[in-house]
């Protein structure tokens, strides 16, 4: 066995979503041959893939199959996450990819999908940060129970001083609701809404992460367009309920990433309060808020379709007291978060591989 | 009997509400005495007073027992809905309340509450507007099902020209989503949405109303302040879901309403979404999103509490279908909206004798 055998070997093992072999992705490294002994990493590109397992299988197969069937191939991973940053771009440096979770209506579910997304992402082993740009209504602190914590400033070196995100769940967290006392109203004209997102990029330490996702205010207003005027969004994650008046709203957050001017890719949309199952009546599912609405937009507008989340007290409770669903204990709702990351961890990598960069947006007022 | 005695007697008759009688309240007009028929108005402050019945009873009972066992009593009614205008306040003169509907959190039920509240105000008797001051999600159309249709426009006199209401189910409405085409994003810097909100109340032909209900965006930002600084709001009415993610905002928005410059009472809260009751088990309550939050809230912070509203398929259905649970057939839900507008309508009107008139904001930046 020679490394070209191996490496001819590995060049039949397609990345499944991204359509072309391991080989000519470069993915495959530290190839060692030691008698029937065969190891070799793969570069996946991102710690949270799904195919993983796959791949395994699929790479040590290859080798037995077309080289040697007696090998005992050990096939290692390791991840280098992709990104769609353009060159030019000063802003968060050491942030690979940029996903905004949007909705157009308000209390579908975007907080409690941005934390769960989180989660899911840093579970499988990415570096992971959470912006909370909803600077009049924050979830965060709740959602995450660090309520009333501060977080830290330190001098950034050059005399000024940046803020340290807050970490819980092996996340890194910011929110206004952690720099402003809880009790008071908010009120603040837009420009003062957007100055304080703009130091949530510029003034905050997030240093380096596979993934940073922003948590956006509902609508389409100053603070989207803030954010997309600020960072390269890598793409946005719609989030919608089943029913008409949310899919009307949801449209319009398509609409405006997808101007001319503005050009954000759209990662794809999940439907969330899908159905309601009572624990004493198991089979049955209540469509309280309609039925397959989100899919069936996603259809109408070519978007993929990242899944179904149901409606699980146990994810509301989770939301109040601090313990999102994914570090809960109820596996329904565990499962329908991890499946829906999965989908979305990959539409990432497969829009990194074929779009181009997203750019900063120069103007749109 | 003479006109003297009746009056005497009434004078022991309480308005339940406002806890003074109803002849010093002078609410008694057209006393007329034949022999042993005696009849009278009493001018209600509000024509979707709830009370009727209760005053038709103990008016009568009055008369009988104070004055004359054998009378034969009609009491007939008639509305002068109470207003706390101030003077020099110039816009939208005609309007005699202003009844904001806010939340802080997102998609709890504002536009439903809104829509559900001005419906019963108007099978009360009384004239009724519907003001859609969600600029960027606006849900008036599809909840009254006049989307796509335009309103038109009308000569003022003066050469000016001013939009004319569209009427539906006796309410006259206005939204943004019926001037701007559905399919794009409204995609505007904030103080474009503040004047465009300003327009609503300058440029459109609300006329003569007894009740303009404003179903307000989530959030404490830009359009808040434009409102309270552009007419007297008369009240807010705030609306929550029962989990602490919603409490929190529903805070914000009690502080924002109670700040020191800007002073609008608070009318009451109103838990919506309170529980689920499936129809195969009638009995079960489902807490899906916590029991009484609504209702501990208004305890904490001393507000009225305006009742619950259950989690109700048909109250979504109507909504998508442009039937709103007052006009719908469901009875639970009618019954919940019926008695929750009587005890908005009752607060206003202690509201309006108790206090002083809202003044116009001048400036909170
Ligand atoms: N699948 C679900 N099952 C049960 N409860 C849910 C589910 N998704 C969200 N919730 C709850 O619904 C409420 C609204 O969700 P969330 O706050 O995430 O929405 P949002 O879109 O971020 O709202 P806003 O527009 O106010 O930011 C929260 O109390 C949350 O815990
Ligand atoms: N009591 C209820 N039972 C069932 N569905 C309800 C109930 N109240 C509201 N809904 C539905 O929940 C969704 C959100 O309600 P609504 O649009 O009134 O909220 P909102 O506070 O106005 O939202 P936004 O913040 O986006 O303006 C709608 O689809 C509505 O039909
Ligand atoms: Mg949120
Ligand atoms: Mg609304």
């Amino acid at each position: 066995m020679t490394e070209q055998d191996i490496l001819k070997a590995l060049s039949n093992v397609q990345e499944p979503d991204l359509g072309k072999d391991l080989v000519t992705l470069n993915m495959v490294k530290d190839i060692v041959i030691d008698g029937n002994n065969v190891s070799f990493t793969i570069v996946l590109t991102t710690p949270a893939c799904p195919m993983k397992d796959m791949m395994a299988t699929a790479s040590t197969n290859a080798v037995k199959f077309l080289v040697n069937k007696e090998a005992n191939v050990k096939v290692n991973f390791t991840s280098n996450t992709t990104t769609a940053r353009g060159d030019g771009q000063n802003q968060l440096p050491g942030v690979k990819n940029i996903i905004a979770v949007v909705s157009g209506k308000g209390g579908v579910g975007k907080s409690t999908v941005s934390a769960n997304l989180a989660l899911a992402l840093a579970a499988g082993g990415a570096k992971v940060g959470l912006m909370d740009a909803d600077i009049y209504g924050p979830s965060v602190p709740i959602m995450f129970g660090v309520r009333g914590e501060r977080p830290l400033m330190k001098d950034a070196g050059n005399g000024k001083a940046v803020i340290v995100p807050l970490e819980k769940f092996g996340i890194k967290l910011m929110s206004i609701g952690l720099l402003v006392d809880d009790k008071n109203a908010v009120v603040w004209r837009g420009p003062m809404a957007s100055s304080a997102i703009r130091q949530f990029i510029t003034d905050v330490e997030w240093g380096e992460l596979d993934y940073l996702v922003i948590d956006m205010p509902p609508g389409t207003g100053d603070i989207h367009l803030t954010m997309v005027q600020t960072v390269p969004v890598t793409g946005v994650v719609v989030v919608t309920t089943p029913q008409a008046v949310a899919l009307a709203d949801a449209k319009k957050g398509i609409a405006m990433f997808g101007q001319a001017q503005i050009k954000v890719p759209i990662i794809g949309l999940v439907e969330n309060m899908a159905w309601f199952t009572p624990a004493e009546l198991p089979n049955n599912k209540y469509y309280l808020f309609g039925k397959e609405g989100g899919k069936n937009l996603a259809e109408e507008y070519e978007l993929p379709f990242l899944g179904h989340i149901p409606l699980v007290q146990s994810i509301r409770e989770g939301g109040d007291a601090g313990v999102p669903a994914l570090v809960g204990n109820d596996e329904i709702s565990k499962q329908a978060f991890m499946e829906f990351a999965s989908k979305a961890v990959r539409n990432i990598a497969m829009r990194n591989a074929n779009m181009a960069p997203t750019a900063v947006v120069q103007m749109v007022e």
